[in-house]
């Protein structure tokens, strides 16, 4: 279906009618702009974070793996310059009480008049913009004076620089070498919105690629490349898909230069990930303000401080482009299906198993326990014996299962199955003691998404 | 080795020296009793979050996963009464200006006198208790009156507790059935410690079973047994391993009856796991602050509140526990080794690749990182050429490999490779071309720990 046909709506009812995502602490009245995943949201999350560090950790020789804690000493973030400069600028108005984002008022909607912005009609009564810091604050320990005042972490990053000498001591790495982190970052946003695109908790998946400056260009662009690339194989359509260099103006400042890989989300072309060139501006901030020297040091004496490309995205804004993309309807034969056409590699459920009957007396379920038991223990898979069969195949279609068994009468009289493809829906009949390798075969095979 | 020669020091400085965990936010001088894991540390907490996940929801029909928020509407903690009872007694000593837990003054060192316990000496002057809530707090949006107040969850069960009317519904359950959930926890310990054992944030494993009442108790016993199980088939000896029920009075406020996986630890026997039956107490109190009705409304019409039972973990504690357990020092030949003898299955590399001679010119590299690259697309392994094999041996043996495969003079004249079984020290020759499958099917294997 054409891409403008998939409505943010769509996907919203759509994951929570299936359980891939709930408004968080929904029977209290919810918490702006947080979510808890449910089962199938998990599941997705996992095969999402599962691809991420195979690509980056485990298939790579010069990417190591760290999981640094949530809340560092807070003069972490007085050295990285996030105390003083990581704010957004907010105006209150004094007649609607409303607060806003002093560089966003033309997105904002006047308390009193909603079709008016902010500034826009007489009574709106501004004061002048004041800057809010975007950490969350904590205090560690007995004690709740200054000294024990803490930051939840806005980014993984920092957690990496600060560990560079562990790294580059213990793991044995000489500049071009990476660490790589996922985990929860944190971000009292005051606009945040638009479903999982912006929330004020979200799962990052970071790395900081340490070279010599002389390189860092080089390696920008390499990053870019290859982070484009790998979303490509997770089935994003390439037209989709674009990089977009920042305007100076638009650039954190920690950097030199920045890309972002956007994705033609329903609010539009919008960030999914941020390929950052830092330069060397946080391992000389840290080395500054710790007095560790955060450097290289060759064996023949020379000395230099690297610089950090860093690929950052979050699993949330990830799991949101998949479902964009893979959302289709369709009628086929008279009946509207709605189906998730995911790369079985991110698919929740890579495989249905169904028997045709769900009666005990009809033979089928034992053979639909064994194929379903045996897959288990390889895949992710399901177990469904409720409802007519057609029904079953569009619970599965909606939640994105490439390919479904159903044990029939014919089960019992050859040994065969069906398997039934989501995308095409051909059927085609298989050995029953054939599936597992046919399944972990499919699993292997190229897959590309449908022009739209 | 004896259990009793495995002490804290020991298994600190092993997995500082081989990176598998730093002092967190080191070169700012740290922060009380929180940790960042490196490399190794990453690998085999994945490994252990992996095999949790797999026993709990993919090999099961009755569980189903849930990823719910850290910060959830302040309410949720207001109904568990973890606002009110979330809470360690504290007395202040107004001479040496320390504070200590009243529930812990006979393992608290006075300040002027060390040798004494708090109240001991006669200078001490020690204030009443009062009570002190584990909470960390913080602020959401940009206000920061009272109304904005929320707290970082100190356990993840609550998300679940709150969602159980969404699973209900959509994931088409009925008692018994469990929901699962791995993420950070934060509590704000006042006196943290033992390393790993203690920590400020943590990752928890929980999974909440619910069940009908009358058939509580047998499945807290299930849930008992099965939680003991899997603690075996990570490869923990039984002798270090008990099961001990709580008492009346160290229950926590929601529980019926709890029992402690206990293991031995350097510092004694202590918390693995708890298993605790939750009764009703908190779907009710959620019931009562919430007005959703929690309950299970069977087809029959009948309705009942569920209870809970609770398998409940942090993987830095099942961490310290497989460190502990694989610990060991040998003489062979002459020569000391430190290894860890861990479960293949936990252990964070699976094998290591070693070219005998590392020179290009020597033939031996091609093939072996030909070999290396087949390997890790299906599991973790490692490359290294860097030292004499005998060092590289010790190196694999203190992280805990359990195989190392290497290419020397024989592989380029008959195409096979040395296997060198971590434990046993044994080697034998292998086809090259054999050695994926070799090591898939070692990885299937049974493992038992050596006796201690």
């Amino acid at each position: 279906m054409p891409a403008d046909v998939v409505t943010m709506d769509k996907i919203v009812s759509l994951t929570r009618r299936r359980g891939f995502v709930f408004p968080s602490s929904e029977i209290y009245g919810g918490l702006g702009s947080t979510y808890d995943y449910g089962h199938y949201g998990v599941l997705t999350k996992n095969n999402i974070r599962s691809r991420w560090f195979e690509s980056m950790v485990q298939e790579r020789d010069d990417i190591v793996a760290l999981d640094s804690a949530v809340i560092l000493n807070p003069l972490v973030w007085e050295a990285s310059g996030h105390v003083e400069g990581f704010t957004d600028p907010l105006v209150d108005c004094r007649t609607c009480k409303l607060r806003f984002r002093a560089d966003r008022l033309e997105d904002s909607h006047c308390g009193r008049k909603p079709s008016k912005r902010p500034g826009e009609t007489p009574d709106c009564d501004l004061t002048e913009p004041r800057q809010f810091n975007l950490m969350f604050e904590t205090s560690v320990g007995a004690l709740t004076e200054e000294g024990s005042k803490a930051y939840l972490r806005p980014e993984t990053a920092q957690g990496i620089f600060i560990n560079f000498k562990n790294v580059l001591q213990l793991a044995r790495r000489r500049p071009p070498f990476g660490i790589a982190q996922v985990g929860k970052s944190f971000r009292n946003e005051i606009t945040p919105g638009n479903f999982l695109f912006r929330l004020r908790e979200f799962e990052q998946m970071e790395m900081e690629f340490f070279v010599p400056p002389d390189d860092a260009e080089r390696w920008h662009a390499y990053w870019i490349d290859a982070r484009l690339a790998w979303y490509r194989g997770l089935g994003l359509r390439e037209s989709s898909l674009r990089v977009r260099e920042h305007g100076p103006e638009e650039r954190s400042h920690y950097s030199l230069a920045t890309s972002d890989i956007e994705y033609l989300y329903p609010i539009g072309w919008s960030e999914l990930e941020g390929v950052a060139n830092r330069g060397d501006y946080d391992l000389r901030q840290h080395t500054e303000a710790s007095g560790t020297k955060l450097e290289y040091v060759d064996p023949d004496g020379s000395r230099y401080t690297p610089f950090v490309i860093e690929p950052a995205v979050s699993i949330d804004r990830i799991m949101l482009a998949l479902l964009v993309d893979a959302y289709d309807e369709e009628v086929v034969e008279g009946r509207e299906r709605t189906l998730l056409r995911l790369h079985p590699v991110v698919a929740p459920v890579k495989a249905a198993v169904l028997p045709l009957i769900s009666k005990e007396s009809a033979g089928m379920v034992e053979p639909a326990r064994k194929l379903y038991e045996e897959l288990r223990r390889h895949h992710f898979v399901e177990y469904d014996d409720a409802g007519n069969i057609g029904r079953r195949y569009r619970r599965q279609d909606e939640i994105g299962t490439p390919w479904a068994f159903t044990i029939d009468d014919v089960t019992l009289e050859d040994g065969t199955v069906t398997v039934r493809d989501r995308d095409s829906l051909a059927q085609e009949r298989l050995p029953l003691d054939g599936v597992r390798a046919w399944l972990d075969e499919a699993l292997e095979r190229p897959w590309e998404p449908l022009p739209r």
